[in-house]
This record gives C-alpha cells, structure tokens and sequence, in this order.
C-alpha cells in the first residue's frame, strides 16, 4: 500500500487531510503491507486491552473468582457506560471483593449519549463504573487480589500488577521491556509505546495462539467476538465491526488515533496510528484497510460505511462533507481505497 | 520559517503530530513568511467574518440601525453563548424588527460550558441566539433589510447577500470569484475555499486599511480590539490574545484548524491551516508564529502559554501531557518554537 490517508471532503475542496502510519505483519514478523512509517512508535493507550487481560487466564485468576466471558470482554473493552457494561463491572467487583471506590480510574460521562443524558437528567454525577476503562481495572484489581499483592497504587509504574503488564506487553510484541516507552494513560494506568509493527505483531501472534487453541488467547478471542457488545457498545465501531465479521476479526480502538485489529484466520495483525491523534479519522482508515487486504467483503464494507465514510451534518443538519480513506504518493492524485455506489456513505 | 509542527507530547514519546500550513504576506502581497504549503486552498469558515461585516459599514447599514461597536464585534465574532452575547445578537434583530427565529443558522448549546449547564439545569434548549455565528447571521439580516432584498433563504448561495459576501471575500483576497471555491458551512451559509496566502493578504489589507483610516475597516477593527469579549468569549483565545495584545494584533478562528491574524503596525496578514482540521494544534501553532515573529513579545505568550502549550489531564486530574509548536525540516530534529522557561505551560 502507498501512502494511506482519509480525506475531509467539503463542497468542491478536500478541506483537511489526516496522514496515517500503518503496519500489517503476520505471525512470525513479517510486514506483509505499510504505509508512512510502519515504525511509527507511539502509545498503545486502550488498544491492547486484551493483552492485558490475559494473566488473568494464565494466572488462573477468571477461574477462581468466576469470571464470564462477557466479563472478560469488559477487561478489554473501552466500553461506553451502558447500563449492561456497568453491571458486567459491578458483578466483577463484587466477585472480587471490592467496591467502585477501589477503581483507579477517573469518573467521566458514557460515551452512550442516551446514558449520558439519564444520568444528567437524573441529577446523577458520573462515577468510576462509568469510566470506559472501568472493565480493565476491576480485572487488573482482580489480579491484584489473586496474588495477594495489596491494592493500593494497583495502577502505578511500581506495583506489581503493572510490572507484568509491561512483560505481558513485552511478550506479545517481542519489543524488550527496557526499550518500551511509558506514559500515564487518560485512566490513570501505566501506557506502553512501542513501533506499530510491534503492535500489529502481538495482534498477528494473539491471533494465531488463539486459533492454535492455547487456552488464554482463544478463551479471551472468543470472548471479544461472541460478546463484542461488551468491547466498547451500542453505535461503535469496534462492536459492529467484530459483529458484521462474524468473528473472523478482532479489533480494539486506542485514544489519540490508534486502531489494532487481527484477522486470526488470514494468520495477520494490523497496527495503524493517525499521525495528528484523531479519532475521526481511524475509523475509516481501518475499514479502508480491512476493505483493501479484503479482509472484509464488499458488502461488509458498504454496512459500515456510516464509519468509514461518515457524512458531516451542520447545525442545520445538512449533509455539508464527508470523510473518506484514499491511497497514494502523489496528495494531488490520492484515489479512494474503496469507490462506494452513489449514495453509499 | 521552516517546517511548523504542533507535538502532541506524553511521556517520552511524541505521541501524535500535527502538519501546520502557513502564509504571512505584507500588504503587498509579498510572502514574508511560510511554513509547508502558503498555498494551499481551504475553506476559510469563520476566520473572515469581519469582512463579512464590513457591508454593514460600507453600505450604511449600521448607521441606518444604530449598530453599536460591540455588535459589529459580534457580527466578526464565533461567540460563546454567554448572556452578553445573546444580548447583543437579540439587540441587534429588535433593531432590524426581526427575531431569534428568523436566523438561519441551528442551534447549539453554548462553547462557555457554564453557560450550557445554566441551560441544562434550567431545563431549557438552546436556540440559535446560542449558535457561536448568530451575530453574524444577525448581520447578514440587518444587510437583507436594509436592501430590502427578502429575508427568506438569506443564508443561501443565490440570494444577494450571499453574493454580496462572495464579491467582498474576492475584494480582500484577490482572488477572482470565478476561482473562490464554495461550501456549506456549520451555520448554513455559503464558505469560501481560497489558497491561505490569499486569506493572509486579505487580513493584511484589512489591517493596513484600518491603519490609514479607512472608516468601514477601522471601524470593524477597532470594535474587534476595543470589545475582544464580544468576537470570541471567556477563556477564548481570540479574545484573550487581543487583549493582551493591546490593539497590535486582529485575531479570529475558523473551524477546521484555521487561523488567521492581522498585525495592522507591522504590515503583516497571516493565515494558518492545521492540515487535519484540528483545533487543539491551530492555537499553539497560531501564537507560535506571532512569537517567532516577535509580533508578540516573550512576556505576552508565556501569559497565554495555557493555550500555547497546554496541558493534557487525565480522568484523575493528573497532568499527563502537553502540546507544543515546533519548527524544522527533519521530522527527528524538530526544535521548540519559543524555549519556555520551566514550569512555564
């Protein structure tokens, strides 16, 4: 693939332009697709969620207290504070013993505009359930319990429980724990940063073990695709992508324009990073990527295209632009990755 | 002026980075200054309102209606809702005889987030007098009248006063209408898409018009620096960096990562365009360039450096990074703007 970019189209000009980074490697490293710089190191933010849920399979810790595959699913999920997810993150607590308040993570509205709006128009302040990251910390506090290691500061550098998210990160995509960046994530915890060919090879290789059938990658796999709901929610891309695939894909969005994605049949893992941070943009560069290594049908594609080709609306609600992947080296000669059918989009 | 970059800073890493365009031209037309491409063609959105404005001077519209100075301010103005704003827009359509429901332009709930939760808690809507464009819509309508050309479709691309808004953006910019690229904006009305050296000249000539005294220019300019509160709001850049400029400096946002500013003493007009649209990287990129300039001085951006550079918090408060402009050609070596002492930002 050539350079990859996803256009803003208004009346007759393409009025910004947002360059993406992308990596797609398969199980033993090789880079199999790429555009800009496939080494791009950036932060994973929320993007390996499922990497950091799996020592609670191979520690045993899903087992002993439990733990649903719906519940396994909100470990790696950015979920959007419907009422089911807050649930899924309440019954983990009180299978673990511990309360809302042992949370790490900030409080902030749903990302659900209906729940927002119940909550405001129940005179109700957000809390830490509601935090899209809520599913990872009570796994990350059911780790903590597991071994025993005591809960306070569970999500800083130090403790325990993050010292193994670092070698869990390290495991998976084969970067050495003293050359992984950190920062602070928007929840609190520790971020890990590496190339985004690292990243689309731990997708590649928790892809393959999980179609080898090693118990942890497949158990949290399954999870995500059977429960994709769980994963982020009702309007989102990471959701109705996993279910219009049918489980042939798993994908997870991270903040600040990063989406990973696997395709465990076609033995890949995909990494991409919008180089400005944009969220907006992401989402139809996956697509368009996933359209273009036919990774998803034709079809498939058009079912999402309110994703990857979202219309913008004005305050009048107007129909005023519109996003769109494009390919190219030349930005005066870029072509769409996908031509969508009139009305399309 | 090399390369001009915003970096989007976390831990070690530059995590995400915005590309910034930019044009700086005299009155002349010459190009003093430029960064990536001066000639790149976007869509100027709310950056030139107050030429938008200036018909109400030349025609002797604000005259006729006894416009006050703040509400030309207003007419320039992306305002943030706050009473004052909607007092002068309301008093602005009581004196052309027209009311909140003839203004074309949606609503929205206002920038000033006190100013929306006062809404919310009331348990009221917004109406357009709350769109950050009513004034100028409330302007464009006191233009209507006063021509008596028929209020019904003002907004649109065949009515006179969008024709009008057409020959003075060509009058300013230098660019045949012929060659003005048109959209719809956020508000309804027709935007026009020219190359940002043409939106720095038109700045640059509306600066040193206002300097010689021409009255329709000096007098929208001198209601902008003389009432900044009225063309953008509290905690608002453009508001903000006039008055803490004292009068040197014209400023005024435009979605999608536009800027443009107008140092009428220095005989400057610049434009800038954040490729990907982003407003979080035009405001660090805008002030990075008036510093680089020496069109404001090293006390007045560290008083604006919470714009300049700001500071990324997380869900828990905890300051986990910042923005910051940056210069240069090697995307590896790319230096500071303006070097901020520490604990500056």
């Amino acid at each position: 693939m050539k350079g990859l970019w996803v256009e803003v189209l208004r009346g007759g000009l393409v009025e910004s332009r947002h360059r993406v980074h992308l990596a797609v490697v398969d199980e033993g490293g090789r880079l199999v697709s790429a555009a800009g710089d496939a080494s791009f190191a950036t932060f994973a933010r929320s993007a390996i969620k499922s990497l950091q849920a799996l020592p609670l399979l191979d520690d045993g810790v899903a087992d002993r207290y439990g733990l649903t595959d719906p519940e396994l699913a909100l470990c790696s999920a950015s979920h959007s504070g419907e009422a089911f997810h807050l649930a899924a993150a309440q019954s983990m607590l009180d299978k673990i013993g511990e309360s809302e308040s042992s949370l790490a993570c900030g409080a902030h509205a749903p990302f659900h505009e209906p729940s927002a709006r119940a909550l405001r128009d129940a005179g109700e302040a957000p809390n830490r359930l509601h935090n899209n990251c809520s599913g990872k910390h009570a796994g990350m506090l059911a780790l903590t319990r597991a071994h025993g290691w005591g809960v306070a500061g569970y999500h800083e550098a130090g403790h325990p429980v993050q010292r193994r998210m670092l070698e869990e990160t390290s495991r998976w995509t084969g970067v050495p724990s003293s050359a992984i960046s950190t920062g602070v994530d928007g929840c609190g915890v520790v971020t890990f940063g590496v190339p985004l060919s690292a990243l689309a090879l731990a997708f590649a290789r928790l892809g393959a073990a999980a179609e080898r059938g090693e118990s942890g990658p497949a158990r949290i796999v399954g999870a995500m695709v059977r429960h994709p709901e769980y994963v982020a929610g009702t309007e989102r891309l990471c959701t109705d992508l996993m279910r219009a695939a049918g489980g042939r894909i798993i994908a997870k969005v991270g903040a600040e324009g990063v989406y990973c994605a696997g395709a465990p049949g076609a033995g890949l893992g995909i990494a991409l990073k919008v180089e400005d941070g944009a969220k907006r943009a992401a989402e139809p560069a996956l697509l368009g990527v996933l359209r273009a290594l036919e990774l998803i049908s034709a079809a498939e594609y058009v079912s999402l295209a309110r994703y990857a080709e979202p219309v913008l609306l004005n305050t009048r609600g107007e129909e005023v632009g519109r996003l769109r992947p494009v390919v190219g080296d030349d930005l005066d000669r870029l072509r769409p990755v996908v031509e969508l059918e009139s009305g399309g989009g």
